[in-house]
């Protein structure tokens, strides 16, 4: 299976512009599997609340259908992020399409900054979806902190977590490699580039696989990359003879109080 | 308070040549706080249960009364592994001892490789003491694979997470490097050097702060590093205006499928 990201500057406010890119990085590429961006098709900095509901759309909005075409026309799966409105909710949300049209979607469940004040919390659990035979769970940027969220996902036989991103720290990228390693489990982690409204983004986008091993790497400019794996390898927890990454926990000693 | 780690080469099956180095090492640096490698008094590559068994002693032996007489003479406190012989089982455990003699263990949770065959599982849950106003955490090793271990640890306000090991893999310092992020907790780890029964330990021991910036990384030879920290600065969990490690986990997503 052929699995890729895609870190690029997305233009602030500039939809259009935006999608036509998307649609052209992954028609001169190939792959199944395409992660973009957190907030790829609108941009990142928003300055209010209103400013990000004037962005928004449903998931059965044109930006979504969009990438719907865009999946059908290459015959892929494409996740990637953006501002979900919800009712008169905002989320920041993690969608997936395929050739079929929406087959999941994860709504950051951890916000960061100013974006608890903006956003709206995310309400779906960790989100798994199956594709082309692989067992895919969804995150959104600083999800990564949090190892009961991953965990959450790995337990439920997860293959590859996908971290759509913009990282305002460096912190993710080790992290999401400690979930990768703790887990046993393949990490597309994707962070944009470019400078929007100060804040520079320094990409860096990585694919780990099921031992914490770095199979591709972003520079800190526009980039695609694609590498073929076998992501149900995963879903052999054993490290050696003597130790299974799932069967070892001793539950008997922390489960009670965690 | 000054923390510092200890990373020597032990001489298989020396207890007294191993003593009389840590005696020294001690006395001629000066910490409130000492970490030592896993089974630093006896050496690590046992061949059978029988060897091992052969080298392990209680926590009333001879081996923790001498470390305990360290203790005491530098006014100190020191973590260090042995194999505790306890009935008929043996663990690796890593026992703290101070002027007044032992005041916690742990015995470690997570066996690896052929530690399965030749020890028992650890009994003890996670295990915390305080020391001149600090609380500290202790691991053992592969412990520092489980997140949820060092989730129960950093939940119960410990401010410094300590782990004695013996490395034979690379995972060790970057795992515990996202312990301390996650948890927002200073971290010692310290792994042995030489080579022992064909096995090369690469030493590379770090103090890492509640945010997971290096403060002191060993290199690959015996040395001694000691650095001044206030741990209680780990207590606060925030990381800005809005984000808070404890906080933001949302227990109400994840909670019941951990």
């Amino acid at each position: 299976m052929k699995i890729g990201f895609i870190q690029f500057v997305p233009k602030f406010g500039n939809k259009k512009e935006n999608i036509a890119k998307i649609k052209k990085l992954v028609k001169n590429n190939n792959a199944d599997l395409f992660v973009l961006p957190e907030m790829c098709t609108t941009g990142y900095m928003v300055a209010s609340r209103k400013e990000l509901i004037s962005m928004a759309e449903s998931i059965d909005g044109p930006t979504v259908q969009s990438l719907i075409d865009v999946a059908r026309k290459n015959n892929t799966c494409i996740i990637f992020g953006l501002p979900e409105l919800f009712g008169d909710k905002v989320f920041s949300t993690a969608v997936v399409v395929d050739p079929d049209g929406v087959i999941a979607k994860h709504q950051k469940s951890h916000l960061f900054l100013k974006e608890k004040i903006f956003f709206n919390q995310g309400e779906t659990k960790p989100t798994i979806f199956e594709w082309r035979g692989a067992k895919i769970g969804l995150g959104v940027c600083y999800d990564y902190m949090f190892p009961e969220y991953w965990r959450v996902l790995g337990l439920r036989g997860v293959d590859i977590f996908c971290n759509t991103a913009n990282f305002v720290f460096d912190y993710g990228f080790k992290m999401m490699q400690a979930r990768s390693i703790e887990n046993g489990v393949f990490s597309i982690t994707v962070n944009r580039v470019g400078v929007e409204r100060g804040q520079k983004f320094k990409g860096g986008s990585e694919i780990v696989d099921n031992k914490g091993n770095i199979l591709a790497k972003g520079n800190d400019t526009e980039c695609v990359k694609v590498v073929e794996v076998d992501p149900t390898i995963s879903r052999n927890k054993k490290w050696n003879e003597y130790n299974d990454l799932f069967k070892d926990r001793r539950i008997d000693l922390y489960k009670e109080d965690y």
